[in-house]
């Protein structure tokens, strides 16, 4: 079973479209997990037992893991390791490299970490991201239009009469790979519009709710692909960190069902549980 | 002292503008090393010894280490901590995501891994690249003009009347911040000297030299500031591995010592040993 299989066949068994966004801030979790020897994996084992029936994945941040060390890189392993083996996992790491060190971060990323899909960056251009691309059961999101402000310094800039960001969402439907997907930010929605006219079957990864602020529904509807490809829904921050008491995992559990919930109301053709 | 004097300090000490990537790939090393219990580290460890005195500054790229998992994170971190305290480290990871990832990347890659300098990419928008930048007394090269073929698919693109690998260019010099630098490839020279001349003072990167077979003497010519601040050049396979013997380090040393006569024979500014 390909990623993308994987994912739908999450998607359906769980009437989800949420992807939970771990990324570990000791700072925001609640203190009296401090006495755990793995602290980031304590969280995350919690948040994935309290969850892992409302999601179709999980999307760690690679960031939020070099910034604890090696022992926080080996706490997202054991995470990874331990989402269930139905649920896929994207690896948010935005790499874009030349070729001999794309095939070194594909090996690392989908042989040694084991996840499910990954995020690259375009600006070194596709060549060079082929090695990502040649694991064809693996999943490869393209950034394309993100979330952030900046997102019009240099995505939003006029080429050849086109934007930028829609002639790299051009170029991956020319590829013709069925592998890969494209981040579309969730709070710029009248350019993730432009995005799905020009690639009416790419599947997106939506950021950009929740803590940023963009739009679920109309996300969800811009989302679906013209043959009824759903988006995935990443949210993070405004579900698992929603308390730090004791109940931290079941409220991020009642958040997960409420983010769920809305997002599965803007979606037609999806019937509610 | 900040990374730019630390970098002036070394290229000085040594007379060298030759910074060494050190990138692991267990194929390529002598095959002896195998009975180390931290190959990757016994291999750097004699690339440092024979080279410490040749070299201005090293250049681990992530993607060597993320390919061996967590171990090869570990030689990474023990790699960065023998390098002797005057030569800098770069730690080579093209990041760039969103500004609160941003900001967990540069605590990463500053406070846990301790390198010197790092290189992001621009595609995000600098707006979200401001927490590395922030960290005054480290340094940040953006990529700019990259020396892989797949460059011409959008970094020459043509926006405003210039080329986007231009126009990133003049935006780094609008931030007048003096703790950026570019990544500027070897093997494309006309388009190097057109950065040069939007950005006559800003420090460059040299990758592509040796294994990927741009011009040395130009590229380091192309390279040098208006001011006279020399470049970076980076030379990795075809040092580190030019043997799979016993002599392998020893090897390297002289490699090492022939790619930086090359390098100082085109500085006129430079006085040779």
């Amino acid at each position: 079973m390909n990623y993308f299989e994987k994912l739908s066949h999450a998607q359906r068994k769980n009437n989800s479209l949420l992807c939970i966004a771990l990324d570990p801030d000791v700072e925001k979790m609640p203190s009296f997990l401090k006495i755990s020897p793995d602290m980031i994996f304590s969280f995350n084992k919690a948040i994935i037992d309290a969850t892992h029936d409302l999601v179709c994945a999980y999307k760690p941040n690679l960031g939020f893991y070099i910034a604890g060390g090696i022992d926080a890189l080996k706490s997202l392993k054991r995470t990874i390791e331990y989402i269930p083996d139905d649920i896929p996992v994207l690896l948010d790491c935005k790499f874009g490299d030349v070729r001999h060190t794309s095939e070194a971060y594909a090996k690392g990323v989908f042989q040694q970490f084991e996840a499910d899909a990954v995020t690259v960056s375009p600006y070194i251009g596709f060549e060079s991201l082929e090695p990502f691309f040649d694991y064809e059961d693996k999943g490869v999101y393209i950034l394309t239009l993100t979330s952030n402000p900046g997102y019009t310094e240099f995505q939003n800039l006029t080429v050849s009469g086109t934007k930028l960001f829609l002639e790299i969402a051009k170029r991956i439907c020319e590829t013709g790979r069925k592998n890969l997907g494209m981040v579309v930010g969730a709070t710029h929605l009248d350019e993730a519009e432009a995005v799905r006219n020009v690639a009416p079957e790419t599947p997106f990864l939506i950021p950009g709710i929740g803590a940023q602020g963009g739009n679920l529904e109309r996300s969800t509807q811009i989302g679906t692909t013209q043959d009824g490809k759903p988006p995935l829904i990443v949210s993070g921050r405004s579900i698992i960190y929603s308390s730090k008491g004791k109940d931290f995992a079941e409220v991020a559990r009642q958040k997960a069902i409420e983010t769920k919930t809305i997002i599965n109301k803007s979606r037609s053709i999806v019937k509610e549980n």
